[in-house]
């Protein structure tokens, strides 16, 4: 889809398409755990977890779409939500990350959260 | 991720999962088609579709988190959904549809629209 | 802002504001509901309020987007949606309702589907 | 709605609850003047302004989300996400309001971005 956008992109397509499919795969991983957190029996133990997946869902799912745009492209507002989109993801797979063991859910989670960090680091990096 | 879901999910899984696909990859088309529109130098005649993917957009996205999600289901709140999203995805491949040979970021979004459609009523038709 | 809309409307417009209010108002109480549903110490009589409650503001959310719009109306969109917001207001507005003696955000929340889901079933019986 | 919540909040209630309806608001105004600009006959001249609302509307719309869940409090994830958001309303504010003279729609809208901008960096500043 990228490759039909009718004008610049001002940034590497191959590069952003990795970020968004990591984005969109984090949001759903995020909004799937915290349903999963909820039927847990142990959910009382599970309530940062299922806020802070449904921030992370909701954070990822937001910056998707602001990478999908690229008409009157402003660089500080990428920026900035990268910034913002990082720091939940570092969050939540943290949060995650220490039920993985105990929930399969949690630990692909963690798993989709950290990947998602990385390539929002990634773009970061080389918009300089 | 359907799988680490810790209780019984009341529709086959192999199937959600597909209509979950479907509708975050019809919802991020249409978030890059109405983008991509706004870059068209005639982005005069593509005002109705721009608004027809934004809708569509969030409606796709709306649905793919209400049908994530299994505890304390609802049949009534997914089927009331279904439908409506089977009309928004039939309005939007049909309105990309229309500008298909012109820009081919309406024809590959009329594409997952119309897959997305499909997929909203195969679910619908099991559900009985 | 309805107001400022450069072209015509094709529903009533002090109508429509009430709907969009309604549905912003019910979108951000079932946020906050759920948020506080994860805070009681009774989180686990709560797990289908929570789920419910995410629904709820969802599909609020989308629907206040939707009838926000006006450029390239499609009735059968807002109508759908329209119906399916009515379908989940009612859903929420009953769960929350069974935990209105306990929990005043629940009350709260419970006041705000019912009159979303009234506000829904108005529009839709004046578009016919 | 602040005020059921069960648990302790980190923040000043009065304060984010100023935050909270200014991002709402925020959200709807940018939803709105994006599609009143795709309704203007000049719709060719407002393609930027048309995608920094609906930039504005998502985060905005992100924003008050997370904002209004209180269990399991990061800061870092709220301070970060404000300030892409203030970040954001700047990018809208000054947009729209370029185009304020010529819209009515876009001067309600840049007022909105002002307002919220300011809130997010009053409670940025209160928070350290």
């Amino acid at each position: 889809m990228l490759e039909t956008y009718p004008a610049e992109i001002n940034l590497d397509r191959v590069k952003l398409a990795a970020v968004i499919d990591a984005l969109i795969a984090c949001s759903e991983a995020c909004t799937a755990c915290a349903d999963a957190c909820l039927g847990e029996d142990s959910v009382a133990e599970l309530t940062k977890c299922v806020r802070t997946n449904l921030d992370c869902a909701d954070v990822c799912g937001t910056t998707a779409r602001v990478l999908s745009r690229h008409t009157g492209y402003d660089a500080n507002v990428s920026r900035g939500l990268l910034e913002a989109c990082a720091t939940v993801c570092r969050s939540c797979g943290d949060e995650c990350g220490g039920h993985a063991s105990m929930h399969e859910h949690c630990r692909i989670c963690a798993e989709a959260c950290r990947a998602c960090e990385r390539a929002c680091r990634d773009l970061l990096a080389v918009m300089g």
